[in-house]
């Protein structure tokens, strides 16, 4: 997503070239290709499908919306599964219209996992929980910060439910590095992903995120912790910027890696 | 704030007609009318001064922006004291550019309330740190949620620092109700505010707090919480949202006061 405007050949071009070994995919452009052909082409690349982003979407109220979601999210991990990631991201989604009830949504989402844990195990994948920042609790996501997302996923096996640490939603909790902890210990860190945190952020907030360097968050001791909590998969990059989408893919694709290398390790 | 096209003659007439027994002001509009000119004035209608807005902004790294900094937090004291209020809501401040130790400058807010809160004890004001929504965290304030202002108020006597509840920053927080009653039993629990969540949020995200009873904000769970910690202040309703300010102030009064008679109480 750092490099949507890259098509699918193009961006496991870049990762040859700049030596990426691996590479987190979402589900819109790798349906508009084709899901085999997306798994040839990043198998033929030599690179690794770290995760696939995204399921979840798991709390609406209405029965017809919410069996339609568990369709989706069923799909999902099908999709996981022939692109050869184990992990499957799932934001778990916001309140539904009208509802002030976050209890109640958390919930659903644990009713949701319920169903989606042994569909997911059955074919090798994991649901990688992702607690987004609380800016995005009342539309995209109830569950906000990583306690509460480990608090869910503990209910289930550690082979169905883990969870997602993405710097930009957990860098302000001063409870985030004894959960990182938490969660590399129970064997659910799934995937780890770096943003910077840039102000002023941009109407509905969404597509904000500051390139690795530019902003208020420690990227070196957020590796740091996530490293010592176990976590040994690769690191993913996931920027959501309209300026950075502005720009030639392979030019942004080559600053990240560059900032990768820069801002990340020491 | 809420009505801040009013001014404060005006604010202070409109409280009186629609039975609004207190108000909450803030420094600039004070300093601007005169402070002792503005005592009189809410004397004389008769209206309480909830608490005054605000001191704070402490994290600075430099020492001469530090030193101006607690100078204006004493003036910001006398200035209370002088209104008649026992409240001095602090937002602790953000960030100091290029900075992304968080950890540091919470430390430095707590250096800062051991040097003002027996200033302001002695002129019989209470400090009443706000833990600002987690997205303001980088550029506002480093105090992000309740049990973090908590943990910094119990370094000092409660006569000396509380905190400032206001739904907006807390209503994600799947803590915080344990929060507000620790808060309360520890007589702590200085002011409550209440505003609501709306999306999308504008850029910038400060001036887009909801009209009580339009977001996701359930104000009358929050209120009974309030309550049942002991809260038996008046409530203040805190919005800042750039098209309330465009409307004619009496009728967006009028409005408030009829949305907090229906969205707060049974």
């Amino acid at each position: 997503m750092t490099v949507k405007q890259l098509t699918l050949p193009e961006l496991a071009d870049n990762c040859v070239e700049f030596g990426v070994p691996g590479v987190g995919l979402w589900r819109e452009p790798v349906r508009s290709y084709g899901v085999p052909a997306a798994a040839r082409l990043m198998r033929d690349a030599g690179l690794t499908v770290t995760t696939l982003c995204r399921g979840g979407f798991l709390t609406a109220l209405a029965p017809g919306e919410r069996a339609a979601a568990l369709d989706d999210n069923r799909r999902a991990v099908d999709e996981a599964a022939a692109l050869g990631t184990t992990t499957l991201v799932l934001v778990s989604g916001g309140l539904p219209a009208g509802s002030k009830d976050l209890h109640g949504a958390r919930e659903r989402i644990a009713d949701a996992l319920a169903e989606l844990g042994p569909y997911a195990e059955e074919r090798g994948v994991r649901l990688a929980l992702e607690p987004l920042h609380p800016m995005f609790a009342a539309d995209r996501c109830v569950v906000s910060t990583l306690a509460q997302a480990l608090d869910l996923a503990e209910r289930f096996p550690a082979e169905q439910v883990g969870v997602t640490v993405d710097t930009y939603h957990i860098w302000w909790d001063d409870r985030a590095p004894e959960q990182i902890a938490r969660a590399g210990a129970g064997g659910r860190l799934l995937a780890f992903q770096l943003a910077d945190w840039i102000t002023p952020l941009p109407h509905g907030v969404l597509n904000g995120r500051g390139p690795l360097g530019d902003g208020a968050i420690d990227l070196r001791a957020w590796r740091a912790l996530a490293e010592a909590a176990g976590h040994t998969g690769l690191i993913e990059v996931e920027l959501f910027n309209e300026d950075l989408w502005a720009r030639p893919g392979r030019e942004l694709f080559a600053d990240t890696v560059r900032r990768f290398a820069a801002h990340v390790f020491d």
